[in-house]
């Protein structure tokens, strides 16, 4: 029986056996780097796949919010870094979460150590976050002063053992070449690196260094200097990251199959059941043009190839516009499926949240309790 | 008490007043201008807000999608239209919606209205779905040859009684000024009319014409030509509608709160807990910077005025990136509430589903099982 069968809506398929590949090889290139590999969940948000990474070896995870950290800790998950500054109106959250579990935060201001020293129930594992140079936020990696009193103050601290410094370098997706990302990747290495030497110098030891960012970890060839590396999006890629060179068109395990809803063969488009409410609206730039998503073939066990030419070109509330070449668009009829790589699978997986594995198996995340995909 | 307190994560609030009151003054232009106002409930997706329209006079309403049919039909609606094409795979759940309410559906092909004659158990209102300029989909005003045969196609079937035609002149949205909107809006209306009059030179009468579009049903300064209006986003706007001069910022009825997570003084930057996941990424263009929403101050009993010169300006999975100004920034602190109010309300209620009134109350929508904002 065809997979396909029954997908009445936008619904995300997901490919096991390359997402635990996946996993696989970056595990193992963490493993011969001897860096710890602290994979984010953020992109997948699924208690069954994060049992994929376990089994494959993984201990400490990376979540981006205290939510996705309560999940995570009610399946098994025990050491865990909530990757986005404290949010002090949560400290609820935190108490309740480092009562049960080794929690790694990050901190960046005297504000937040010192609410946290008063507030704290419970030791957890604080990190300085470090602005390497994707200017999101953390403390400049120049300023040195402020980073060491930041660091000894978190060290007179009864309850945030300090752990290191943490970045992630988000500068690598606006690169032109792997080569660039590579560059760049090494550079935040390296600031990471003299921060550390600066700290060292005023007697703060033992200080690791946590890197993120899925295409420096996937491109880079070494990981000197560093600690621990976070890459989150590599479990299923994107076209996105198939754009930046992170990976081959054979590693991507996750599409998501529309329904054809109406046909325009007089200029090369069609219009899908598949918009900004189940893609959300990132796009990646190739040949100068803004794509929402990239199409590939599907048939009854899954996907294949990418389809040349094609893409997603535009996304409103539940249209999609599909730009298909004159010589694809006439074996589409209304009531096909088409199916996308999205540009940006974690805001995807966000919005859409249940997945059909290609045995026909039905993976819940999160935010499983509503899904528009209507999978049961 | 602060009808902020308790907020710890991004929370939509939404003042009643000003929605009751933009709610009455589409229906009272509506009456005056002798057009049937058919709401698109995409926007708010809450029974509750459905009904302030309902006490306001509102007996027929738009969705987006068969889902949302089926929850506003649980919720009392009689007479839906889904502005989109037809699905032809949501056969089942289109026949159980023909069989309890007054359903209207968009064709715009002989395939589709061919699978409808053999699959339809029930009567339905068509509605031929016209490109009037927009470009997204729909049979191109100009192709009255094919728009004639399709309508007397579809007058030879037995469930599907022809109502008129429909467009969304959706490039009302990339105007630069309010005359401009005016004048795409009257364009679009008068395409329409040519299409009536040519389906009226072949004999088909009584076709209504339905029109869309906020920008153009919050300027237009009368509706000739036209028999039903279906604008949305009206309810709450947004500053993508304040940015094209469809309202006033009085006239602005949501905002999101967001927790302030980080503060960048040298950078006049702030980090809020609100991203992507939060608002999507839709931007408008002002002053030739893209933004994702603006900034507005916060008190007790709700939010004043905007602060000039603020504004989101970049979002990530999580993080939102406020660029505030040298004399403001200082008055934030790390753990206060941040108002934004998003480029585009409907994909940010699509993913924060609920609301909390000025009044404390807590509104449910479509996708409410599970609340990332935490309300109960």
């Amino acid at each position: 029986m065809s997979i396909l069968k029954g997908i009445k809506k936008p619904t995300m398929l997901l490919n096991e056996t390359i997402a635990r590949s996946n996993i696989k090889t970056m595990q193992e290139k963490a493993q011969q780097n001897n860096v710890l590999l602290r994979p984010h969940f953020k992109t997948h948000q699924s208690a069954v796949v994060g049992e994929w990474f376990r089994q494959a070896g993984t201990t400490a995870i990376t979540v981006s919010s205290l939510d996705m950290a309560a999940y995570f800790a009610q399946n098994g998950w025990m050491d865990i870094i909530v990757a986005f500054p404290v949010n002090i109106l949560e400290i609820q959250e935190i108490n309740e979460l480092a009562a049960r579990i080794d929690l790694g935060l990050l901190v960046e201001s005297f504000e937040v150590v010192d609410y946290l020293q008063k507030n704290l129930k419970h030791a957890v594992k604080s990190w300085i976050k470090i602005d390497s140079g994707s200017h999101r936020t953390g403390l400049p990696w120049q300023d040195t002063a402020t980073i060491n009193r930041l660091a000894s103050h978190i060290m007179r601290t009864s309850n945030l053992h300090l752990q290191g410094i943490l970045t992630h370098a988000g500068e690598t997706y606006h690169a032109s070449s792997p080569d660039e990302i590579r560059r760049l990747f090494a550079q935040s290495a390296l600031r990471m690196d003299q921060v550390r030497d600066s700290l060292k110098k005023d007697g703060i030891t033992d200080i690791q260094i946590s890197v993120g960012d899925t295409p420096g970890a996937m491109l880079s060839r070494s990981f000197s200097n560093v600690d621990e590396i976070r890459p989150g999006n590599y479990v299923f890629f994107d076209a996105m990251q198939l754009n930046l060179g992170s990976c081959k068109e054979k590693d991507i395990a996750m599409v998501v199959t529309c329904p054809l809803v109406a046909n325009h063969p007089e200029r090369n488009e069609a219009i899908i059941y598949g918009g900004a409410v189940h893609f959300s609206k990132d796009t990646f730039s190739q040949d100068g043009i803004n794509k929402y998503g990239l199409v590939v073939s599907l048939h009854d066990r899954g996907w294949g190839r990418s389809i040349p030419a094609a893409y997603l070109k535009g996304v409103s509330q539940e249209h999609g516009i599909v730009s298909l070449p004159a010589e694809v668009i006439n074996q589409y009829s209304i009531g096909d499926l088409i199916g996308i790589v999205p540009a940006h699978s974690c805001l995807t997986i966000d919005l859409l949240q249940d997945y059909r594995t290609l045995s026909g198996e039905v993976i819940h995340t999160l935010y499983s309790q509503y899904s528009k995909s209507g999978l049961t």
